[in-house]
């Protein structure tokens, strides 16, 4: 089985490793919803018991919502019933137990395992696209790609990263020494790479498995048994990764409880209790910031992997091609209904207004382009539902109505309530557009959900120090530029690398800020308050495991 | 100047490229006394006044003992003197002031830079033997060769480490999409990386350079500022390579207040400030437990990185060589009277005996047999100075001679004191070597110095199970077993793996379980409570930058 498992996948690896080293793009999975057929309805789900196999359970999470089931953004029930740990010990020990033989099976069968894992979740893929949509909100076509093949391919990334750190050392070597006249000196000496220890993914509720699987793959592939705790408003898709780990898993010979889910009932506050277990000793986490704060200061036994909140940039100083910039900030800020931690907020604009090959565009007239731009972006409701997908929570919807009062601004653009044919509960909203102005104070801070704000600034410059005071200050997981001259350019790139964000110049087509891909793009920097790590470099990886070295006399 | 630099030095970090992946036996460092020419004496460095270039300075660390100067172990006061920063804000802003042009140069310019720094260091080896000589009390040829080479050949270790691992992204990369029958997208990336911040690097009394400059060649390698606050009884070796370094960096066009000596006056508390400081974004540290914890508790806006104490245990259970097996034990108990993180502390020795090539022997026969190997081979005065050098400082004087008395339990061999006729001041001691019984209660917790355990085990599996415990409770550094039985071995490396410390079996030649080669072993396993990290693997250096990308259409 072993044999055969590596066999099967080493030609994915072998093309992994190579396009994590050369960042072309690169994917096993396809992307097209054409590929996986028929898309699978909700009711699928709904009435079905999950994971009833698991080790040390006395009750369920769920069905009804006041048992901790879901509830959709586009209305329904879900209806699905996870397992309930009575002790949260029996997870740490039962996941502990199955440590040993996976630890023992080496980076290379590990990472087949792991690719079997994904190639059966790419088979499910419109299971995930249906339990994504309606536990995220996120329209059904982003639903199925970015909770889909794009998830599949953070996880393949995390996968090879973690092998290639695994195997950097050879897993054994000889060492001679030369003495002068006597023998020389000679070790045969092994490396051996050894897990951290149980790991633990707190789920978020808006990519439960774009965000989820880079740290669980991560942690599986150095040999760690890995905990799996939802947002309780986004279990069911992580549910069905757990279930098809512990279906390979066991089908390779392993123990399944390698990987466990750790549903909660309604206020059960298991994040906390789990985070804090001297056992676990890697967690990884996408939430709000005091959260991840509460890790990092609290859960000092383990290596802990955040990615919080950030208020993200776009300097607006020139374009040469109007049309394409507004169209592509319109739909940065129209995707999933702004609910992506990639989502630019605040857009600087000299007050003085843009150069473009169109002639000079006053500050007025730029807001009121983007304004426009998004009009009719989303002027019909079926397409605009296609792209904003539902409001995730009661949460963002209420303070994008609040945004609607002009509670947080004039407003350039109202949002508009959509409604979707197909599920008219669906709340769905088309972002405010508010503007501000630098010379009235602090720029606006995080305002997660479809809430922009177009900033007047001074000048070019202003919009540079203000890029740069932010992402140090509050963190950010995205920065965009537009401009044609290269000085600006130069400024804009030296205040990113100083205060530690990527950056997107000249989006004008079928790229947006908002979006990375795997094996190419870096998805935050850990060098900002916004995420301590990024998706997927050596650090993401090379501390979950340990080196144990055995030397002796050849 | 860059150009030249990358030339001269581009020969050695390919080889040390390959040698850090091949692990066989690598140095472009002599390791013999005799290539470094005449020895150099204290007095060369009597009555200097070092580092008389440093901002910020407002007085002078020394040249009296009351003043912060240093005295050897051998006797003589060092009398020299250091500058003393007025106001620690003044070396962090100085530090800071450095960074950008050094973050600029790129990897493959501060890897030529720090290869020049360490060229130099090298060509200055016999003064850095007489300033570690003369601080740490080891015994020249040791102070030679582990505060030289064998120091400077972890520094390359780091720093072609730190290469490796900013170069693992290219610096560039096309990336192209196919849109069907449309366009491909494509975009061109860039990948930088960017330092974390203003390093420090608190140094240890008996290894200052050989413990110091992993971290220090590390931070510096990826673009990071260093502060480097030597042990107060250790300052002489590390404010030589500050200088060294201030003289390279500035000949190569750069800051030299990238590099800056922090050496504090008497009672000062210097590392607990700069530790503690929001600008200090990375720690290295070597020393006692208590400050290391107290670091990883309170300088939670850095990384830090920590080796802290240990109890090193070696099972003995058999062996086809026992002359060999007595007179490497010998030889580790006594090298630098067992002032070494990593020198065996506890010998668990079946009570029923051990199987050897000469017979069995009883547990009796093989404590006197080892008794009587530290005495031969410590014998003689002239030649026992030279392996246990001086005693490092009055703690460590007090345990042993607390040991002497029986206080640790009954002796199997009394320490002796050793007369050195070079230095009749100098605090020379044998080890102790003191009968346990593990009826009798816990194994004995560390006693740093020239204090040894034979410790009566029920059998091996006993011995097995406690070097488990010992390492997994209290840490370790190392670990050893002599067996000559395969299932044994196996049990030990199953041991080893589980609680994370690296193991030499059956060592009976000149490698000792003390030593460990760069570009070979791994110091520390950075799995255990003795350290959090090793030198040097990717995990060592993979945080201490981040990575920024920036992205545009091609």
């Amino acid at each position: 089985m072993a044999h055969e498992l590596i066999e099967r996948h080493h030609a994915t690896l072998e093309s992994a490793l190579a396009a994590f080293a050369a960042r072309d793009h690169w994917s096993p999975h396809a992307e097209s919803p054409r590929a996986y057929g028929e898309p699978v309805a909700l009711d699928t789900f709904q009435g079905t018991e999950l994971l009833l196999d698991q080790p040390g359970t006395d009750g369920r999470v769920g069905p009804a919502p006041e048992q901790g089931g879901e509830t959709s953004p586009y209305g329904p029930e879900l209806r699905v019933s996870y397992p309930h740990a009575g002790d949260p010990e029996q997870l740490v020990a039962a996941a502990r137990a199955a440590q040993p033989g996976w630890a023992q099976a080496g980076p290379l069968l590990r990472a087949a395992v792991c690719c079997e894992i994904l190639a059966r979740i790419n088979k499910r893929t419109p299971e995930f696209a249906a339990a994504v949509m309606h536990t995220t909100g996120q329209a059904f076509g982003m639903a199925l790609q970015a909770g889909g093949p794009h998830a599949q391919d953070r996880a393949l990334e995390a996968v090879v990263c973690a092998y290639a750190e695994q195997t950097r050392l050879p897993a054994t070597a000889e060492w001679t020494k030369p003495q002068g006249k006597r023998d020389p000196l000679r070790m045969t000496k092994e490396f051996i790479a050894v897990p951290r220890g149980v790991a633990l993914l707190i789920g978020c509720n808006t990519f439960p498995t774009w965000n989820g699987f880079p740290g669980l793959f991560a942690s599986l592939a150095t040999g760690n048994p890995v905990l799996v705790k939802p947002h309780p408003r986004a279990v069911l898709p992580l549910a069905l990764t757990v279930q098809t780990a512990r279906e390979v898993l066991a089908e390779a010979g392993f123990n399944p409880d390698l990987v466990l889910l750790a549903a909660e009932q309604p206020g059960e506050g298991l994040a906390k209790t789990l985070a804090l277990h001297p056992e676990v000793r890697v967690i990884d986490y996408t939430g709000s910031t005091a959260f991840g704060d509460w890790l990092e200061d609290h859960a000092r036994q383990a290596l802990v992997y955040t990615e919080k909140a950030g208020v993200n940039t776009i300097v607006v100083d020139s374009t040469d091609d109007y049309q394409g910039m507004l169209a592509n900030l319109a739909f940065s800020l129209s995707l999933y209904s702004g609910q992506m931690c990639t989502t630019p907020q605040n857009l600087l604009i000299p007050r003085t207004g843009i150069a473009t090959e169109a002639g000079p565009k006053t500050w007025d007239e730029v807001v009121a382009d983007l304004a426009g731009a998004l009009d009719g972006l989303l002027g019909d409701d079926a397409r605009a539902a296609a792209i904003l997908g539902a409001i995730v929570n009661p949460g963002v919807l209420e303070r994008v109505e609040r945004a609607g009062k002009g509670e947080f601004g004039e407003l350039a653009l109202a949002p508009r309530a959509v409604v979707s044919a197909e599920f008219p509960q669906a709340l769905i909203r088309t972002p405010a557009l508010v503007r501000k102005d630098a010379r009235d104070g602090a720029l606006p801070d995080e305002c997660f959900g479809p809430i922009a704000f177009v900033v007047a600034v001074e000048d070019t410059a202003q919009a540079v120090e203000l890029l740069r005071e932010t992402v140090r200050d509050r963190g950010a997981m995205t920065a965009a530029a537009y401009t044609t001259s290269p000085l600006v350019e130069q400024a804009v790139i030296g205040a990113c690398l100083d205060a530690g964000v990527s950056l997107s110049l000249n989006l004008t087509g079928q790229v947006y800020v908002n979006q990375t891909a795997a094996f190419s793009d870096l998805h935050g920097t850990g060098a900002n308050p916004a995420a301590n790590s990024a998706y997927c470099d050596a650090a993401f990886v090379a501390s979950r495991f340990r080196v144990i070295e055995v030397r002796r006399h050849s």
